[in-house]
């Protein structure tokens, strides 16, 4: 919508600022470090987190391994469970029932994807709402969505927090979400519309049946992409000044790389970059953000068990 | 968006049509008195409705009394609990609890607004999320948004019960939602915009801090108006062949009605039908499917609780 003059683009290519994830998360970080120092010197209890690792997946390898570490840098206790990738359904939630049950565990987490004989569903419901620190159970979901206290899953509360540490006043924003996955599409439409700050957009949801997807980003202050397709934004689509959140992180071949790959969000950085006013970059963007909102949560857990 | 010439316009006057709720919610009414009279010949159990009212407020009886009434109708059982305005909390939650443990009971709804000293949250999370036909518990919220089986509260359940009844093809069609109620507007742009039919629409949830409401209105294939603001969507806000759901139900005082008032939706009907190819009327459009989307779910209840 709208036409701008080339000196308005101009002004945005000097204006663009990064969202530094690495920097945002950073400060939650050290913000949570000195927390459990205090709490350690006052006698409190300090948070503990319990991860449940089922096979050997490369990639979920490298999430919990990244999620234990932090715990570590923390202060924070963590105990990685480590099953076989044809361990029973039975047996998982017989684990899980343990973690439930034991007043040390503050936080449960269980890395998706599970394998294909096991029912993520069934796995998520047996977490106690209270330890659920990935915020994937239904009753955290419903809580959020009616704007009462809940966990947020990890990705979503990442981006909102990113938005806060930059002071972002999203209020009366237009906000196209492109993807509506229940992970990160969904609660982002629900959180960035919701009466908060960040929030109170004007949010529009697009899917794979969206029609006009191109108009529909151009008319967004916000655009956040996490539809899975790399590089699938191009400077076409945005609005000069926009602010754009980059939610993919996709192994793109890449021989030039010793690991063989490169990662690439679903925004074409180089090209939108200078049209926005704010970018998160990938990696360095988004990814960071959700592991310090799960150590946020997984604080915040252990808080709310002593205070109760 | 675009122009529309004059004989575009004209053929739509030609083609509206009545989104007619009385004539749907029979339909399901009626097919609801068929299964239960079946039901009776094979010794099933019948559903059975508890309706909890607190206080004398004259709408809310006057919303038990259209309830209970149907459930008369349909051949379900009900019973009506009165308490009195100053019933303690506890009193409240015990009289739920009764209600849950009761094996024939199979949905339970509280009327609301309850008195300020009671918590609307603790009483709908004290009733048991299998006898929740009102939906408002937070599991059945979280369901509903991840596209589980869930119980869908009255008058989104009944939007989309209605648009299944006149067959209307919404993917890929861009919804304007305008209010985000926890009750109607938010749960509206969730069930719009999931992997189902009706829904997989492109969907754009607008509030008070939206700034450009008339412009996004005017983009609108679907237009669902839940703000609460009688006759506030007019025909220059709607593009021609536009789907109009008018969910607004105001009393407006009127001199030359018996009873002093009149009921308004939130759109100028008689503006605004013209340029539209289906529309509510007010009364008749929502809010009878409101009562039919609440006996659907106390029918599915009693035949969840039955089978398992």
């Amino acid at each position: 919508m709208g036409q701008y003059t080339k000196s308005a683009v101009k002004s945005y290519l000097c204006a663009m600022e990064l969202l530094d994830g690495k920097l945002a998360s950073k400060a939650i970080i050290d913000s949570l470090t000195l927390k459990v120092a205090q709490s350690k010197t006052e006698g409190k209890k300090i948070p503990h987190l319990a991860a449940v690792l089922v096979g050997n997946n490369g990639a979920s390898e490298t999430y919990v391994g990244a999620k234990v570490k932090t715990c570590a840098e923390i202060g924070f206790k963590s105990t990685l469970i480590r099953l076989e990738d044809d361990v029973t359904e039975n047996r998982l939630l017989s684990v899980i029932t343990d973690l439930n049950n034991d007043p040390d565990v503050d936080g449960i987490l269980v890395q998706l994807p599970l394998p294909k004989h096991i029912s993520d569903n069934n796995v998520i419901n047996a977490i106690h709402p209270s330890k659920d620190v990935d915020g994937f159970h239904p009753v955290n979901v419903g809580k959020m969505v009616q704007g009462l206290p809940a966990f947020v899953s990890a990705t979503p509360h990442g981006i909102m927090l990113l938005l806060e540490h930059y002071k972002i006043d999203t209020r009366g924003k237009h906000a196209i979400v492109i993807g509506r996955s229940n992970i990160v599409g969904r609660p982002m439409s629900i959180l960035l519309s919701a009466n908060t700050q960040p929030g109170n957009c004007t949010v529009t949801i697009c899917h794979s049946h969206t029609h006009n997807l191109r108009e529909l980003c151009l008319q967004g202050d916000i655009i956040v992409a996490a539809l899975g397709r790399p590089e699938f934004v191009d400077a076409s689509m945005v609005k000069p000044g926009a602010i754009i959140i980059d939610v993919g992180i996709t192994r793109v071949p890449d021989t030039t790389k010793k690991s063989g790959f490169s990662l690439k969000g679903d925004v074409k950085f180089n090209e939108v970059a200078p049209h926005s006013s704010f970018i998160t970059p990938v990696p360095g963007g988004v990814g960071p953000m959700t592991i310090a909102a799960l150590m946020k949560n997984t604080f915040t857990a252990c808080q709310e068990r002593n205070d109760n």
